[in-house]
């Protein structure tokens, strides 16, 4: 298992996108991609089994359903897994530090796989890793850790909110310090993405349980009145523009050339063959949506070395995507360039024979992201300016937030972050945190 | 109407008796205190009524009922009371500052009314002052304001915490300063005992929402591993011991010579004529609780000046109940003494022609605080050591717990603060926030 040190950096916004895989229900919450459409066994991670690899073990701790109120029903217990990885700490009487990873939205194996920066600079602190996993992802799902009824409404699913992944954590961090009696031993919290997010949250609401946090690549001032719903899409044009104009225009010309298609008599086989769908499925929005989904998770994960995150992927990925755009062999064929630019993300190990855009679970465990998103992650992304390289549109606040009433029958409630640091001071404030 | 200045001064244990006060149900909570016994129509402040008053200006403001999860459930709203006053408001443009009470375990009125400091020290600061009830208190009652549905059982009365109380404080402060346009007015929360408690929670959650906290009479440090259960006893104790050797000798030995006349034939009725006990109940248990809570609240509030926070008192209470005590008018009669000792707190105006010791709800609304010292505020301070004024007794969490789960059906689950700072480390982090 080759570990990624750094892979997490430039990779701020796949909590976004995972949250806008929606295309193929029923719901549109505005802008949407498709989460990684091929087929599950190409995606497979060379995971190794619980318990058994070298870079860590394996562990549950007792975990209560709500730490905020007393109904009986929040006295419920569940599993919580976390990962530990004791190689390198120097022990309790050193005070050797705990680097904790603070889980984001998905199996914790698989974030604890791609964090080689914690494994890299352990042995020089003689720190202790420890990666606690998210309520409701991979393993750590509460009511009896059956899915079908954690994820099945609202009143399940109701106790999927960062401000009791926090309390989580905390409670977690704490009992484990009392076992290994390392009571003193400083804790430093770690995440990327919105477990970067978490991270910093952590050092703020528990000062008193983490010393520190680092924050990778998380979106902390992605909230209404704080940043443009434009920004993400204009860096991820930029991204593209900034390898060559050309390949800029051609994704940006392609998507009413996939509409026109879409609406001719046989159009719709035209696409499938284009772009190598299998038979099962084939959908104009869906096919947009699953291109768009290559051009922005490989720019968000653009790393200068082959890498294996999302999908297997070379190095410098958006550059080979315009590579194979710019390519003259192509000649005039828009779908052509398409569809070798979306082969680099999709299709990079060479092994797909058809791609699948059929809804299937996220091979991540991603997809409760969706709730979040619908709940308290309202981040305002997906807006699209003329200039941009996706389909022009324009973000909307109230749109998701009827999407998500319809879906999920609750309306957004922003946390205390992204309404109590919404707008005006808030640089005062995180300034005075050291997160400016 | 007097408004008392530092009158919550030295009233830190209020709450934690106000949780004892269960002797006339039947739960034993391990050591109780009867709350104050009198007349209710002998205790009642002079309230101004609502809205008329000069000392503030009635609001309702629309609060959430869970912020920490987002069942449909949690989407229910109560209207939350508090009170403002802004005559010596310097406004918005000036950035004058805002005090905001944090309100405990009663109602705001009566909190507000006894708080004579901040009234005080407004004009100084050209201060907006704000008072907001604590949820579940008063006026602020989820569940349609209908005190029968809220408090009838764990599953409505879970959602009186103290977490939910900050969260509640934060959300109507920011909205509060919008409605107002004063975003950049600095807030200074303000408390009392628990409100106090509150007010330095609240800075240390709610950074970004406060700059500062002045925590009065608040028994932060008062949990497991860091208070000895003894210490609040010992100070009492200390208190009537300072004022003769006498006084605590007679109070001290009363204990097993109430018990000893209550199993005589006769000795009940003997009992309640000697204490001037209404006709309809007499228990020994029931008695010497309101003995004690006559001790213990004088003691609590031994001010320099006439007062009328609890009931109407004399200066130095605590002196004039041991004068009593000590006459020599009285001889041998111990109950003669204590009687005297007792009028001081319960019949300082004299109006009084028998005391109720029958259960009724307290004047102040502060019921509901027994839920509190069931869940999270287990606070360790009625334990008895062989030099206290009181029955010898031992704390005992698991005797609170036990009848804690009979009463209510839940079990303690102490909060973050009394889990998280508790025992060792705890003076190095509220040092870290010059909390002590």
């Amino acid at each position: 298992m080759r570990i990624e040190a750094n892979l997490i950096l430039f990779f701020w916004a796949f909590s976004i996108f995972s949250c806008l895989c929606f295309s193929v229900s029923s719901v549109n919450f505005g802008y949407r991609f498709h989460s990684s459409a091929i087929k599950a066994e190409q995606v497979k991670l060379p995971r190794k089994s619980s318990g058994t690899n070298k870079l860590y073990k394996t562990k549950y701790f007792t975990q209560i359903l709500d730490h905020f109120n007393f109904n009986p029903k929040s006295y419920q217990k569940f599993q919580h897994r976390y990962l530990i990885n004791d190689t390198y700490w120097g022990g309790p009487k050193k005070n050797s530090p705990i680097f904790v990873y603070t889980g984001n939205e998905g199996d914790i194996e698989w974030f604890a796989q791609n964090t080689g920066f914690m494994f890299d600079i352990a042995p020089h602190f003689q720190a202790l890793l420890v990666f606690i996993e998210h309520r409701f992802y991979g393993k750590s799902i509460p009511f009896g850790g059956d899915k079908d009824v954690a994820y099945s409404n609202a009143s399940t699913l109701g106790y999927l909110t960062s401000t009791q992944a926090l309390a989580d954590y905390a409670t977690l961090i704490i009992d484990l310090k009392k076992n290994l009696t390392a009571v003193d031993a400083p804790v430093v919290v770690v995440g990327g993405s919105y477990g970067g997010m978490l991270a910093s949250w952590f050092r703020l609401k528990y000062p008193h349980v983490a010393i520190g946090a680092l924050a990778s690549s998380a979106p902390i001032l992605n909230f209404e009145n704080i940043t443009s719903p434009y920004s993400f899409n204009n860096i991820i044009t930029q991204d593209f523009r900034s390898e060559s104009e050309n390949c800029y225009k051609v994704i940006k010309g392609s998507w009413k050339k996939i509409e026109d298609t879409g609406k001719q008599s046989g159009g719709l086989e035209l696409l499938r063959k284009s772009f190598r769908i299998c038979k099962n499925f084939i959908d104009v929005d869906v096919l947009e949506s699953w291109l768009e989904t290559a051009f922005a998770y490989t720019a968000m994960t653009d790393y200068p070395t082959p890498s294996n995150f999302l999908n297997p992927m070379p190095a410098y990925p958006v550059k080979q995507m315009c590579k194979a755009i710019d390519d003259p062999k192509s000649g005039n064929d828009t779908f052509a360039k398409l569809y070798g630019a979306a082969s680099v993300y999709y299709n990079y190990s060479g092994t797909a024979t058809c791609f699948n855009l059929a809804y299937s679970p996220d091979p991540h465990g991603l997809d409760m992201w969706s709730w979040q998103a619908c709940t308290e992650m309202i981040m305002p992304t997906s807006g699209s300016n003329k200039e941009s390289i996706f389909p022009e549109n324009q973000w909307n606040y109230s749109r998701r937030a009827a999407g998500c009433k319809a879906f999920y029958g609750v309306h957004p409630r922003p946390n205390w972050i992204t309404t109590e640091f919404g707008g005006h001071g808030v640089e005062e404030v995180w300034k005075q945190y050291d997160l400016l």
